[in-house]
């Protein structure tokens, strides 16, 4: 099945100029859900994956069933002050302004192989703290794999060095 | 395993007097995770789910790899503001004030078998929500599944007449 009929264009979301990709019609839609988690998931069966990290909040949508295929367990990096434990942080900078993203300091035992999942690849700005975040703790990134990769903007600049996958790219 | 031994408790969080349930420990470790999936989805197996509900955003973690192992879609609920396409939405009333909640107005299809998914049963306002808006676009709730039930704050008293499990019972 081609998964981008199932990806629905909203114009102009959440701002003027915008063309938002809303994913809930392919998630909706059983056939379509299982063949995109089986494509994410199947370039990295034998790799040894340890834990697959989830990015807040629709990146978890997809990083938990990625990561129930391929045997492994599951980290979170959510945003400030998601995380009851004791945490790292990372910041980033956004068009206006900046952004803090956090995670566990136990999230990710040092050695471990991760995969890193989220929805849409923009300008690459949350996933390059991610990346960051998982080194600190000592994770090996064996992997970081998108849904959606918006070609024009560039984000794979931001993650150069990587094995970086984009299933659908516009 | 005992999976309530994942399960790290933060006194105090997120303000003094409750003590949170942590299930990131549990999702981290590669066969906690998988036997809470298989524990949470199994009562369903063979009762022909078409879509699992998954409550934003912990809810996320737990209901994608539930309905990948049941063959099944999932449909958000999600905070208000944040779903980009046509929405119905229902108030619930927190301790101090009220919160609203949204599903996409094509999220479920009248006469779809839905169950949801979320990780702790607590008041249960967010809950009742979710039933009001899947009853008003026409699924038919098979059944409600919480990882976690905490059972002295009564939150099954607002989900009567429900199939009601919970995995982990405090």
């Amino acid at each position: 099945m081609d998964l981008k009929s199932k990806v629905r264009n909203i114009p102009d979301w959440p701002k003027p100029g915008v063309n938002f990709k809303d994913i809930t019609p392919l998630l909706q839609d059983a056939a379509s859900f299982r063949q995109m988690i089986d494509e994410l998931a199947t370039p990295y069966q034998g790799k040894k994956i340890d834990v697959v990290v989830a990015i807040d909040a629709r990146g978890f949508l997809l990083a938990t069933a990625v990561a129930y295929k391929l045997g492994a367990g599951v980290a979170l990096v959510r945003k400030k002050g998601k995380l009851p434990y004791k945490t790292i942080s990372e910041s980033y900078d956004l068009e206006y302004g900046s952004n803090v993203v956090e995670m566990h300091e136990d999230a990710v035992v040092p050695g471990q192989k991760v995969l890193i999942v989220d929805d849409v690849l923009a300008t690459g700005g949350t996933m390059a703290a991610a990346v960051k975040m998982v080194q600190k703790l000592g994770g090996e990134i064996i992997g970081i794999s998108f849904l959606i990769g918006l070609s024009f903007l560039n984000g794979k600049e931001k993650l150069k060095g990587y094995e970086v996958k984009e299933l659908l790219v516009y």
